[in-house]
């Protein structure tokens, strides 16, 4: 982004930034998913991380697809929020040594995220579809309803046991 | 937090953490709104906003009060999230002149910021339970049941008309 220029005059070009936004942030959970693998102690936690590792890796196809699609370059724009979210995952993990109460600081962190990818898939499948790209929608929406069954996955693993086994 | 001790050893300490927090996060989404209510064009999400700051001063006072039933000091902790979360609004808000494409960004933006409490929410009404404490989990859901309502709200102000008057 320009320091002193306004880059962002239309709402398509809102619908590409944060398309950028989306890709850096899911740059970043590919290279933190693998932190949050080693760290986990159930193993259905861990297959489940190394699972959303796997489909990290298609939503990141997925957004460059929309990219093509959409006829820009394919890059990545910083983005604070889910540097911060990650880095507070990091520092919150730092500060736990049961492996129980760990497990159960992971999942909270991990539905931070996914709560991030969420809103802002939600928010450029409705700006696509009123920039009358229906089709960019349809491969956004593939990757919103894998991070939707992610959140409710952790959120089955952490009433189903984890939480129990940490209190 | 201590750098070189390992502070959250029990499920409590996690809760307790997590409280402070969104503490924090809730005291720094009230010193946000004003700029958001300033910025806002739509009359509607600009009420909306000045609703929601009310909601927020009410947030907290609820938030101390489970430090209070809990028998711990109200005290906040940095919160990286929801320090990028804002700083990322900031951004983008900076980059955009047209004001129908700035309501369009402000809502992006406003719902990131619901999706993070919305997450945090759960996550600390769930833990309160497991941890035995019922009543600290009621007046937790109050808060979040009103982060739905405004996630939801966003979502009606932009598919009812912002987005279209932006693209």
């Amino acid at each position: 982004m320009g320091l002193f220029t306004k880059d962002i005059e239309t709402m398509d070009d809102l619908f590409v930034h944060t398309l950028r936004d989306i890709y850096y942030a899911e740059q970043q959970i590919q290279k933190n998913l693998p932190k949050m693998i080693d760290k986990a102690a159930d193993p259905k936690l861990k297959a489940g991380f190394e699972k959303h590792l796997e489909e990290t890796k298609g939503h990141i196809e997925r957004v460059e697809q929309v990219f093509d699609m959409h006829g820009v370059k394919a890059k990545a724009v910083d983005c604070p929020a889910i540097d911060g979210i990650l880095k507070e995952a990091d520092e919150v993990a730092g500060e736990v040594d049961d492996k129980e109460v760990l497990d159960a600081a992971l999942i909270a962190a991990a539905q931070a995220v996914e709560h991030y990818e969420i809103t802002r898939y939600g928010t450029l499948i409705a700006w696509a579809k009123q920039l009358g790209r229906n089709d960019c929608a349809s491969v956004l929406e593939k990757n919103l309803k894998e991070e939707e069954a992610t959140d409710k996955k952790l959120t089955e693993l952490a009433l189903g046991g984890v939480n129990r086994k940490a209190a």
